[in-house]
């Protein structure tokens, strides 16, 4: 069968190099007579993977070495509880998090283990579908925390609050994206199954002068210094996921790095989102402001032509535009290794719908 | 370059079958016209395939309905964690645990975390070269946990005790390489990387009425029951991880399941140990009756010959053989994909060490 168009929400495409390299890399790696899943995580062949996916994740994002990288397992779900764990302080521990929907909720409900959490402002009350801007963040909190981007409402913060504390960002669906100073927050993660590589590894990359203030005895495998003490092999990491994640990035690196993707980002969420506003067939879930470049949440304006649409798209060798099952309707996910001919496929089979 | 003889202590030697499957995959997933690493966790084509290797792990343990097995990421090292916290009690907790190595030792850390723990027999005193045999666990325990196979060592424990307790056992270095009677277990765990799979992913077995227990309130990711309940897809799963660990499953049952493998391995160990036994210049560090089948931890009994053997065996393709950076000497890993061959080989070089 060809090739689809993928817009699934995560896991999600990732470059055709990245495949076809990782799949070289089973067979052989590097031309050493073995493969890349049976060789040590300490072995000269993959000592020098680990080190690079680690600098090249601070070059991307334009960090210095006030910044430390560290690859784990257990999803950004893990990282909801790593996060209060590492910077909540032990007594009198208390935070701030924005509640921009499910994953922010998630994260929120984890830090409550460890103590306070004060959430400043929520968009709970209208289903998520706008980002809430006009809070403050006062003093004495411990962190921020915010997600960039949320994958089921198809909202994106736009811009990131000055706040006097460390900002913590969840930017697991939107990493690499897009341009930002990212100087300005002090620790981002984000589970790499959408811009960054395959599912089961996160990345975390923390601001090293944040850690160690909590007076709060930290289990080994969720203590960040640990990690950065041991360069990411504190126990076995996950050794493939972690090499096709550096596939992943050199191809971005390679291809203009995260500015140039922004470009391309832009445009397909250009032409997806004028379509919709065009035809009256469609709308979005969310206020237009808020809009994402990565998941464009959408529905049909009539119901009776759900049948029709679906049987269209899926013709067109379109795949995982289904939305959330906590939604319902549609979803575009546009990641970067997705495309724009993907796109224009997609708007032809909506200009069909009349 | 062609094949190599890998003695890898893991992650390490898988079937070829394996690669060539999983390989493919990356390329196209069965033939779906997608890539194993773009489709989504909750696609028709990979539920299937959590199910199935979920079903597996039963299958070729002999298990019942009343145990669970979910797939988790953060190795068996989030699991020395994950395990007091599910099963010690919130008040008062008190746990067992035997300590005959340094993973053995690192349980045992973690475990401090969350209650009382009681080392009720160490064979540290002698740099772990033994099992310590003759030991009690009294009344009271919530748990009991122990090391199956001591990688570092090269130790393995024959039988395992009678406890009035849950029996918890780290297996993640002789898990399906032996038959055993599972059904004497409480909770198994085993990271993946060297008779399961590739390094990424972990398997806990536990059978469900030990868990609930604790009065303890868990954090999502910690908490087995939620991942039983989340049919292993609470959050993303390792998807590649998971699926190459299938594979490997599955080519252990077609080719005799546990009984067979277990015929093999021994096999591989009579003569390996043979020729340690025979060659004066070869002696293991441990105690002859707890020698481990899997992991052959070895040294030179006059260490000038050191620089001959070292050149001889790398000049046979044998690769992997170095000891752990914590005990030195080699170590030959005889993990089940390794081929009967692969010692063979060792065994010509041993023998032309004189």
């Amino acid at each position: 069968m060809s090739k689809k168009h993928n817009f699934s929400a995560g896991p999600c495409i990732l470059p055709q190099e990245v495949f076809e390299k990782s799949a070289q890399a089973i067979l052989d790696f590097n031309g050493i007579g073995l493969s890349i899943l049976e060789i040590s995580h300490r072995s000269k062949d993959f000592v020098p993977v680990m080190e690079e996916a680690r600098a090249i994740v601070k070059r991307l994002l334009k960090l210095g070495d006030d910044y430390e990288v560290v690859y784990l397992g257990g999803g950004a779900s893990l990282q909801f509880l790593m996060v209060p764990f590492n910077l909540m302080k032990a007594e009198n521990g208390k935070a701030a998090y924005l509640d921009t929907g499910t994953w922010a909720a998630n994260a929120i409900k984890e830090a409550k283990h460890l103590g306070q959490v004060d959430v400043v402002a929520s968009s709970k009350d209208e289903n998520y579908s706008y980002i809430p801007k006009n809070y403050t963040v006062g003093e004495g909190y411990d962190y921020f925390h915010c997600t960039s981007n949320n994958t089921i409402y198809g909202t994106q913060m736009k811009t990131f609050p000055d706040v006097p504390t460390s900002l913590v960002c969840d930017m697991s669906s939107d990493i690499f994206s897009r341009v930002l100073d990212f100087s300005k927050f002090d620790l981002i993660y984000a589970g790499a199954q959408k811009n960054m590589g395959p599912a089961g590894v996160t990345m975390v990359c923390v601001k090293k002068d944040i850690l160690g203030k909590t007076g709060r005895n930290i289990p080994s495998y969720l203590d960040y210094s640990l990690h950065i003490k041991k360069e990411s092999m504190f126990n076995t990491p996950p050794v493939f996921p972690v090499y096709a994640t550096l596939l992943t990035l050199q191809h971005l690196e390679n291809n203009g790095g995260i500015a140039a993707a922004e470009i391309r980002n832009e445009a397909k969420a250009k032409l997806l989102y004028g379509e919709i506003d065009r035809n009256p067939m469609f709308e979005t879930f969310c206020k237009e402001e808020d809009r994402s470049l990565m998941n464009v949440s959408f529905k049909l304006t009539d119901e009776s032509k759900k049948e029709e649409f679906d049987n269209a798209w899926k013709a067109a060798g379109i795949n995982g535009l289904n939305g959330h099952r906590s939604l319902g309707g549609y979803r575009a996910s546009l990641y970067n290794a997705l495309p724009i001919e993907s796109v224009q496929v997609l708007v032809e089979v909506m200009n069909s719908i009349k």
